[in-house]
């Protein structure tokens, strides 16, 4: 059977991406500062190792012999999915795969050093020529796909995302935080005035964060016979799903952002942990993309860190780990306040949960214009500062390096990401909503510290379900509709509204 | 140039080393135990990608191509010793080699059972098995190289020995220790009873243990930059050059073993640190050979670490890191006392550097007679006995466990190596007494902590070396000599004997 070569394919580029992912976890936690260089060598061999293996002509046959032979259905999805990964790899030409992959590099190298500076106008040029190539690119996943240019780009993270479903729920979501994030940013200031914010009571010794992050990764049940945490200085969850590496990173004179920071790659992390392990060496076993990853980890996150029931499961182990005066005279009120403060601010990495969907629409716009043509680099300034004016009433125009140059994604050529974000956060929000209805209890079991029957549900609606769909099919079957942009309203509104 | 082509092998099969060496390392020190199945499986992928690479026909006419261009003096040794390498990994017929993993595989586990039992009856016939195999390696490698067998075997860990050699050096420790072992006992008996042993005063905390033992490894020249120290259950030095990993363990009631541990690990880890960076991807590159190997770390370890001189220097440093009281009493006699204490004991791994060597000479003695057929393997039993009784007057005949079954060497296959660990204790008393013939200033260097010149030494006759030599002619030239027993009867005399 020629499905075997695909099997046999599938397991020798297992082996290749769990040495790049353990060796690129160990690079950021164990390894000695003077390794980089050789660590670098060894890395980019064995990418070049998985990408000839991955790209060989021969798999376009074995694909196509695949379909006509007599397999399970498991099998004839594994095949689907090797194709998707098939396409997605070879249809750019060898030549076109070095001149970007040397552009963004450059691009990356310089944004490093131009950002601290804020120097927009030496930058310019380097951009330029990424988002030329980032057009081209477009074009030629749009003729191997099928699809339009943008929507090619986005399928890469998020299969089946597309430019019209998502600019309605983008247009819905951005004409209610509009006069929402005023309303958020006035109910705050009543309750702030009422109850203003207490100090913390650090310094919080990291030994004991680190317990109490495990205390809260175990709660939530991550698997510590398949994981570990560590320390690095961007957290991150990556590692293999039999072994996931979570990192976090702490500081001393408060707890709740690794805390929170620890929740959020445990989302992550759980979904890793939850897929189908016989399908592991399967491109179909692998979960569905950035949107859907997102949304696992902002559901620990946003759907159950963030709230009052989490809470008070979880203050006392605060103080069972850190001490009774870790948190003199807070009750839960005083947790949410902390968590949930909502800010409008230039930086899109440290927003809040309210105004974080307006940074990303931004870009979603401006995106999809640059890749069309209908926006030049060089305006990219004034555009961005006029929408940052209408969403969120600040301007950006004086200050490049925390505008348009603040995030990595455009210097490294990811256009069609961003999107990703705010699905996830959407979609989360419509599992949440789904859920409490399958679980009317579930609020007295987050109380109660039993996260178990609410695992269970999202293993059988999304971690199982792995590759299987894309993602807009996964969301309509885990939650029984569309992606549809009001859950996400409703949880905006329950937490942060005037009633 | 065909010499390229070998140049960019290298490069590959360094990238595979490279992960394999990190994977490897982080098995034991940082992987989730449930993430054993899938690293297996991995590690396996990798190595046959590099077996595959490493043995592709085409080599073969590279290595010929290149041995007729004009290259330099350096390019020439690294074409010999691709040569080299090439001939190991392809004298062996792949189905020879499937049939040999196979035995050595499943006769490892039984042992790994069995031994525990002390069950020689059950084991003989796996072991039968491997002997059998291993006879026909020693033909096949043999015919190949134009050894004798069994120097084909050896050769493999240590190029350039040879029974003619060995079996000098061997017969003339032999017959030294069989009278020196008494000698060094009686002498320790009248010390001790004149200045009893003293007891530990722990416990002794890990965090401190672990803050003595990277002083210890700072201060014999162990670079940080390109290295770590963690935690494994069997103690290894392992990792790459740019980023060696090295492990020890803690017990909580003393601390002399995990120190002395660290530093004989430490010498492995300097040699690795100290090879030449621009050949880190040929063979040529590499360490020399596991005697060549153990020689760098039974030279820190015995020649420097456990000398009075040595603890002229770190005994303040123990105080300092362990605290005031951590050795009531204790002088630096004491500490060599407890450190260089002799025993008659039946485990080799146990041994101390006087009774060790009649440990290796033993099985050097079988394992050769094994190899030619002269001994059949249900004869070890006894001939082990008979040995044991001539050697160390202790008896084996019914306790195989701590007998022939103690190690893991023969149910592996790896006849042909146990030499490698006497003649690295050799070799690093040659090293020792020719260092001092140019250093006369040793000995006050260690006494100031300063190890800098010791280390140049080192350094220039044997770590740049790599794999220019054979092990006997590095040997040689590091210290103007061929291998002779008599530096390290002269080590063992000054240390342990009567005067």
């Amino acid at each position: 059977m020629t499905f075997h070569k695909l099997d046999d394919l599938g397991r020798r580029l297992e082996a290749l991406e769990h040495a790049l992912s353990i060796l690129g976890a160990d690079e950021a936690t164990h390894m000695a500062v003077g390794g980089g260089e050789k660590r670098a060598e060894a890395m980019s061999q064995l990418a070049g190792m998985y990408h000839a293996q991955a790209t060989a002509p021969e798999i376009a046959e074995w694909i196509e012999a695949a379909k006509g032979e007599d397999l399970t259905d498991d099998q004839k999805l594994a095949v689907a999915e090797f194709e998707r990964s098939y396409v997605s790899a070879t249809c750019l030409p060898t030549e076109f795969v070095q001149r970007r992959t040397a552009a963004t590099m450059r691009s990356e190298q310089l944004w490093r050093d131009l950002r601290a500076k804020g120097d927009w106008d030496t930058f310019l040029p380097a951009l330029e020529g990424v988002v030329a190539l980032v057009r081209e690119e477009a074009q030629l996943r749009a003729e191997a796909t099928g699809l339009a240019p943008y929507d090619a780009l986005m399928d890469q993270y998020d299969p089946g995302n597309r430019v019209a479903d998502i600019d309605v729920v983008f247009a819905d979501l951005k004409s209610f935080l509009k006069d929402f994030v005023p309303e958020a940013l006035d109910v705050q200031e009543r309750r702030l005035s009422a109850r203003p914010r207490k100090p913390l009571n650090g310094p919080y010794p990291i030994e004991k964060q680190r317990e109490l992050g495990l205390a809260a990764m175990r709660a939530v049940g991550f698997d510590f016979t398949h994981g570990s945490l560590a320390i690095s200085h961007h957290p991150f969850c990556g590692g293999v799903p039999t072994d996931v590496r979570m990192t976090t990173r702490y500081r001393t004179d408060e707890f709740l952002s690794s805390l929170m920071g620890v929740l959020h790659e445990t989302g992550h992390a759980l979904y890793e942990q939850g897929l189908p392990k016989e399908w592991s060496h399967w491109p179909l076993g692998k979960a569905r993309g950035m949107g859907m990853h997102e949304s696992q980890s902002l559901f620990v996150e946003m759907q159950l860190a963030r709230s009052s029931e989490f809470w008070e499961f979880f203050l006392p182990q605060v103080i069972q780990y850190l001490g009774d005066d870790a948190l003199n005279g807070w009750d839960i009120a005083d947790v949410l306040s902390e968590v949930n403060h909502v800010e409008r601010g230039y930086i899109r990495v440290d927003a809040d949960e309210v105004t974080y969907p307006l940074h990303v629409i931004l870009r979603y716009e401006l995106e999809k214009d640059l890749v069309s043509g209908a926006l030049q680099v060089s305006q990219i300034p004034e555009a961005w500062d006029a929408k940052m004016q209408e969403y969120l009433g600040i301007s950006t125009i004086d200050n490049p390096k925390d505008g348009p140059m603040q995030d990595v994604h455009w210097p490294g050529g990811a256009f069609g990401y961003f999107p990703s974000y705010t699905l996830g956060a959407m979609i989360a929000a419509q599992l949440g909503a789904a859920m409490r209805n399958d679980l009317p209890d579930m609020g007295a079991q987050m109380k109660a510290g039993d996260f178990s029957q609410i695992n269970q549900w999202r293993a059988d609606r999304v971690w199982s379900q792995a590759s299987r769909y894309s993602t807009s099919d996964l969301v309509t079957r885990a939650t029984g509709e569309p992606l549809n942009a009001d859950h996400f309203k409703n949880h905006l509104k329950s937490r942060y509204g005037s009633k």
